[in-house]
């Protein structure tokens, strides 16, 4: 793996393609985000990226990300300054300065937020993240899963107000109570949260995220510009499988709770295959048979393009490939299977690995 | 005004007595606070009480009370514990040491709590407090009237959860964010906000309401022993008049929203009157004549005894008097009734003073 050194204007294209298809349908829908990337780029410097082996122990990183709703997300502008704003208050409340930025999941919008708010605050941003992926709730990452204390937490919304979850007396009350006030604030929040050393996000991060993300992106315009399959191209890169070719015949999608909530249904030349989703796309059937059940990654992208379809952005018709991708090794652990496995969705599929792409994941 | 020096073990029940007349049904059943208060003063000693004259400017006060619905408060044990938990994490947030308490309503358990704070923190607490009875709303109050800034504002669960709105983009949004925060606590906390100079807390108090409420109470205590009216004992105290006599004959009650909302009707000698409430008892009508209306206080209590009868214990069968009392006049400025006026409530009723008792109140 060859690590980035920066992001610069021309590297948000390929990396929102492929944080898109990281994202597993949910982790915001990237073309906001790259939009105010792409405008803070011409009036700021390109952003550091540091390699976690760079990272000095005593750094303090904080962990950013959108929180809430993508349905809403999508319609909201401004995110940047209001995550901004939930890690200055997350200063405030913890007495330390913050040195650099930590993506809180590479999937969709969420591998650019953060480094619009490592431009927006003159920081770095680390090749890492907390989830390898997209999950939909707040103790779904592998701080938590490293044992790691999530509070403080900060959520700042673009009107300005800002939550902190000061102590929880657990993960999901902490998700929970935030779900609450951040649906309050209008269902779409920056979060900043946790507050760690250096030290503790190398043991804890998946590494090399950025880079990744870049990678798989960089390959799906290379098999565009070629006039080949790009879902092949991402599966080649990910370590991961094309799982069917298929068009949308069916979406049913609620936004409650603060979540967007419901299933696809694809046909296919063997038949219809339904994926669930919560924010993200979580378990993928064929009739009884799974063909792909979270932690291990679902995305939905366009046939034509390898561009992925978010899970508010599915409709009736669209030509799509359904791409299996292994999940990292720290999410298959059994802590972390009982944070981010199927039971943790409600759902009573065995967490087998993806028919095919195992042995194991090319990521750590 | 003879002021208060300090809450003592045999304060505590003429305080609670008058506590919850001036509660006007809410601010929390006074039974459980005064329980917990009980067993507090055991272990430590008197809680010294400052008059808002002797108030330092410099000193540091919290506003401190109970927040959530009375329904569910009156099942919870350990508030006091809560509450400094969330004047200690507004302490972290704010870098200032609290010096003082003032209670944020002197209203029902309300009136209470600070004392039992105070206790535990080892602070006085203010003969005064920012309501000068109870509301439901985390605006209303006299803080929010002054034009202090009510953030940061903590709440804490018995449970060991505090959530801080750092910052809010108005008032309602503060009050919509926490009570939805809160509601996902369990529809409980302790709160504290604002943090406010000694020079604030006097330029924007209701004063000598701990006084008040210990002489209101007192004189109930003597009626009682005098078997006279203890009801026209409290009116007489407080500047106000008994409405009516009656019988409940029914009680409309739902705990939604984080509120405790319905309705209360008497049947007396000249016929029905009804009682709205929202935790507080808002608007009492005969018909369509409007007897007594927010920001004036309205309080049932039991014609024998003289105690209120918060809103969550009304039931069928009650002997009650319904008590009005003139609010002071700091609600009743155009910047009050904007906030705290019926209309603060959705009711359309002319917020024009209790007939009989005007002039103005014997409050300041």
């Amino acid at each position: 793996v060859t690590g980035l050194d920066q992001i610069a204007p021309e590297t948000i294209a390929p990396l929102a393609l492929g944080a898109g298809i990281l994202g597993t349908g949910g982790g915001g829908d990237p073309y906001p985000n790259s939009l105010e990337l792409r405008a803070l780029l011409q009036t700021h410097p390109p952003v550091p990226v540091v390699g976690l082996a760079e990272l000095p122990d005593d750094a303090v990183v904080v962990s950013v990300g959108g929180f809430g709703a993508p349905t809403v997300s999508f319609e909201k502008v401004g995110r940047g300054p209001a995550t901004v704003r939930a890690v200055r208050a997350l200063e405030r409340v913890t007495g330390r300065t913050v040195t650099h930025i930590v993506p809180a999941e590479i999937g969709g919008g969420n591998a650019l937020l953060p480094v619009s708010v490592a431009a927006l605050a003159g920081l770095s941003v680390i090749d890492a993240d907390g989830m390898g992926r997209a999950f939909p709730e707040a103790q779904m990452n592998t701080w938590c899963i490293a044992g790691l204390e999530l509070t403080p937490a900060a959520f700042g919304d673009a009107h300005g107000n800002v939550t902190v979850v000061a102590t929880a007396d657990s993960p999901t009350s902490l998700e929970r109570i935030a779900r609450a006030a951040v649906v309050a604030m209008g269902a779409s929040s920056g979060s900043a949260f946790p507050v760690m050393t250096g030290e503790e996000c190398r043991y804890a991060a998946v590494p090399d995220s950025m880079t990744l993300a870049l990678h798989i992106g960089e390959a799906v315009l290379a098999a565009r510009a070629a006039h080949e399959d790009p879902a092949a191209a991402a599966a080649e890169v990910s370590g991961g499988r094309v799982l069917a070719e298929g068009k949308v015949v069916d979406v049913n999608r609620q936004t409650t709770g603060g979540f967007a909530r419901g299933s696809v249904s694809l046909l296919t030349a063997d038949g219809d295959i339904v994926v669930d989703f919560q924010n993200e796309l979580l378990v993928a059937r064929a009739g009884s048979e799974v063909l792909a059940c979270v932690p291990d990654l679902i995305s939905i992208l366009e046939r034509e393009t390898g561009s992925a379809i978010s899970t508010e952005h599915l409709r009736y018709g669209q030509r799509v490939s359904l791409l299996g991708i292994p999940a990292p090794a720290v999410l298959r652990t059994e802590a972390a299977l009982a944070i981010v496995g199927p039971a943790a969705f409600g759902f009573t599929e065995d967490p087998a690995p993806i028919p095919g792409v195992y042995g194991g994941s090319r990521r750590r």
